[in-house]
């Protein structure tokens, strides 16, 4: 879990710029991923992210990032973000973000990771998850045809059957 | 057309840190976004980005954004990164996003932005693509379900019947 | 509990500077007491800090803040400091420090606190140390005559003869 | 002497932030151990440090560092910080601290320093002092008992006989 | 041609500080001269910069680097810049400088860069008053008689003679 | 007297950047200016400037600045820059160069400043020698024919007959 105020990376209308917190939540998803792997993390991927609240300055921005998943030599990361009103000490969630990073050696090649075993039950359905957004990755960069992405049409079916869950659309 | 060089913002392995390049590439597309609107722009949305190709310290990020459609109060930005090798000048491709920005008043409300006409047959095809992936945002974030999307459910279809396009991934 | 990896911040042998790192604490405990206050707070001091362990570029340094006791309008908060090996996932002590914060209304005037009520019996041994470390931060600033601090002289006493504890050194 | 305008490193009450204060204090009692030793030197050490007065968004910080003694491979910096007010010109107090600095060889190994020979009547008085002070320091760290601190002792005692001197809190 | 917003290297009047933007020209012009030279390159001199219009926190601020004469080891960068006005998209100019840069290997010594051939008919005008210029440099630095500074003598008196050119100034 | 640490803001050899560099000594010479004034001031032009000397990482750099003369509204400031090697202790002179800073009121505008009274004979030298710098940074700046330039004029023959002095070059 990490936490971090907000000095002075504002917009012209006093609230946290976008790109600037995307920047806080990579760091905060590598410290995760490097804590798994116990090696040196790069990004490679990020999936979509909404930015639904506005951050203000002078508050602190709550990052929280979980391994959900180890493949060959890469991990999905999941990572929510809340902000805290000071007043109050509310916390509003603001977005949430799946990474995805590859271990690498001290020049660069990517090296495989230890696997994770889910234990909660929980932590199953994130690790179940994990595959199917990671075909949606490599449909959406055209890297697998949707025909071949059993996990995933299944998925879709889904999606498009049911109604929308709170947490279903990016599940 | 946007460049800048990397001074230090690497990574152990001396590599462009992912989350440091999510936020020039937010400051490019918003000064896109700005100069269709003429207003002050927020981070709405990112959309899924692939790091294919490490950029290294020294080289030069070049980053174009283009405005491929303007919604009631929002816009999306089409961004594509390349890195240029010193030796050689030749550049490389990065990566490529699309970012969604809503226009606000001094006060952070939306408002209005003018209407985006294409002109040319591949502005037209973007303008186009902006209003599938429009769809997807709103099913990925849960709050549209996947039989009312028609635009895209025909565009998954064509994905999932069609061999994957180079640039079809995120079209 | 606040992490933060640390990218650039280093001196010419690669370590973490260490006012880059009083910089981090500031911050660090600054959150706690914004959070125990609901108010903006101020740093009005940081008592003696030592740097036992060097921490390397490309470690996470993990930072953790407690409030041990609140004044009337201000708050002192206590820091632990650890940093961590990446290849083995150790945690090593590097330092511990007190700072004190004041509250301030918008103005920046100070304003009563909420008291600390000490739960454990380790928050009530840290909320009567915190008492004596006062009166010893009154002494060294010329503010208060040794032989009106009482309970910094029983303190000062058990030290001349009791063996030095480990935590009793800034106790 | 050392003189740094603050351009945005301020709390959202438009103060210069205690931590980043410390910051700049550990640069600019660096150089002063630096010149000394003409070594690489790292932190050590900070003595208590009172933060009396805001500094505010705009004015100039002038900070004085003086070496007052070296020891075998460490030097104790004393720091002076003053701010600036713009319109009068005047300066006002700001702070004041001791510093630890450790000489250290590249592969970052404590080295000896040369000794600092005294001069005049004060020089000669900060250096007496500053034996006591290292002695306070390692009781305070639990590394030396109360009643093998000779210096100290009789420091101590004339603290509680005397009235509370401006300078002799820290002395 | 580069791009940047501002965000907060402002002064206590929200505007972008003088420094700053020497900073981002000295950025720009260097990735030009990177580029006709495929080499790093380290800054030789600044010719005088104007500050004619002060740019605002929120401002687009527009750089051109143009190459405009490459000498044994040294390249001539002209630079424009411009500010964005984000409400009606207007440019103003601000300032307009030349910087001169010199080719180093690996170890930093001058290296021979390829000469640049002018084409159009303004590309040939800024090439010759390059040479003049450059002999300007080394008159105002010290290095060479304004009696043995041909081209430059004739310079002076057409600018002795004629009316001031709106940017005969600096040609 | 102004002094700095150069901690990362230097090129891919390990040397502080040029533009870096023109931050600082714009910082450096404004508190001159503001010191004279009284004032909030903003950065006019900046002189041509030689970047003779390389600083390196782990270097200290002296910067010097002093008002040379007030005009109305401006103040031209002389600033010296050098480097002090760390293991000897020895300066080397980096680079010299006049800024001109306009005092302004808090909406921007230009305000008159007070004179300054050259005392020594050095500082005579100066003062005068501040004037033909003024008329050639019109003349360059296209604001002013050389023939109505009197001093430069008389200064421009001096140079051209005269061997170059070290100092005259901008003098």
């Amino acid at each position: 879990m990490n936490e971090l105020v907000l000095p002075n990376d504002t917009n012209t209308l006093g609230n946290l710029m976008g790109g600037r917190l995307l920047h806080f939540m990579d760091i905060c998803a590598a410290i995760a991923a490097q804590r798994h792997s116990h090696r040196t993390v790069v990004t490679a991927s990020v999936d979509s992210v909404d930015f639904r609240a506005a951050v203000r300055l002078g508050e602190v921005v709550v990052l929280e990032a979980t391994v959900t998943r180890a493949f060959t030599t890469s991990m999905e990361v999941w990572i929510e973000v809340w902000a805290e009103d000071n007043a109050t000490g509310e916390r509003r969630h603001c977005n949430r973000a799946y990474y995805t990073f590859v271990a690498v050696d001290q020049s660069g090649r990517p090296i495989p990771v230890p696997p994770l075993e889910p234990e909660t039950e929980a932590e199953r359905e994130r690790f179940e998850a994990a595959a199917r957004r990671r075909e949606l990755r490599l449909v959406l960069a055209g890297r697998l045809r949707l025909e071949d992405a059993a996990d995933l049409r299944q998925h879709l079916d889904a999606l498009a059957l049911a109604p929308p869950r709170e947490d279903g659309g990016r599940g």
